[in-house]
């Protein structure tokens, strides 16, 4: 059921649960049932929320002319830790990848246009690179094409901490491509 | 002796060292003889050579005005696979550690001064966005800063195929710093 737990794992977690007392299991069942219940999707950027629209939307304090397109929620809340980023999110759901069964029409790319449409300046691409993630890009540069704005995507380069030597080959291609004058 | 090879790692190879034919012992021990002997350093620019000068310092195809600046031979041979250089490099032989008992004047920095001094235009300071990396570009600029060139660092950001959701904050905040227009 869950990504990451085998066989082994979910039958020490079985067994694990029996010795919990009757109450535990009572309250976390409820906790789950809760949780699923009340989180849903923003409806303006689909990032998750408790209301119809999210904190970060509702927040008149961001910048809603620049919005920085992601994959998964999980991807807001790394952005949002990191503290570099004061506009406004789109969450598309996923990235395209045919040889798992997703392709452009599964994601949020209709509701992200419209938005587009509605006053946006500059989109940000946050999106992974990796195949899926350059696809995706690809895609959403192609559909706004005739929109007057103007598309960005993160920096490409060695992470923080990384050693050089034990990095791969395109990864430090990148960062020569786009070395910094000091 | 050799880091990462603790007490029962090296009595394995210990024992499996005995289940060995003399002449692969022998072989063995006087190839270790022979590498240690014939490898030297370049005298110019202190990566791994079996002449006084290595091969890319002979190389008259590459940029002598550019030099890369590495902390270790490992670099180089980094670089040099992802073919995304064309101009020449300077081993400093470490980092900047004063915990670790490496000062600046135990770095191949008075040799890299004299190179620059002799005609380099371009100074690339590939070194490892780490504490010691970040010094030791500090103090190279420092130290070049009445000279009449052109330096840079590589570019800092998100590696090849990593999850953005997965990233450190600060390797997120200097993508989205550098992040470039399409």
């Amino acid at each position: 059921m869950f990504k990451g737990v085998g066989q082994k794992t979910a039958q020490r977690m079985a067994l694990e649960l029996i010795s919990f007392s009757e109450d535990k299991v009572q309250s976390f069942s409820n906790e789950l049932i809760k949780a699923k219940s009340t989180i849903k999707y923003c409806q303006t950027c689909f990032f998750l929320s408790l209301s119809d629209h999210c904190n970060i939307c509702m927040d008149n304090h961001r910048n809603s002319s620049t919005l920085c397109v992601v994959s998964d929620p999980k991807d807001v809340i790394a952005i949002e830790q990191s503290k570099s980023f004061k506009g406004k999110y789109h969450v598309l759901g996923g990235l395209i990848s045919p040889l798992d069964g997703v392709y452009p029409e599964m994601l949020r790319v209709k509701e992200l246009i419209a938005r587009i449409r509605s006053g946006v300046q500059d989109l940000i691409l946050a999106l992974s690179p990796t195949v899926e993630g350059d696809t995706t890009a690809m895609y959403i540069q192609e559909r706004c094409k005739a929109d007057t704005l103007s598309i960005y995507k993160l920096a490409q380069g060695i992470p923080i901490g990384a050693d050089l030597a034990y990095l791969d080959e395109v990864t430090i291609d990148k960062a020569f491509q786009g070395m910094i004058k000091l």
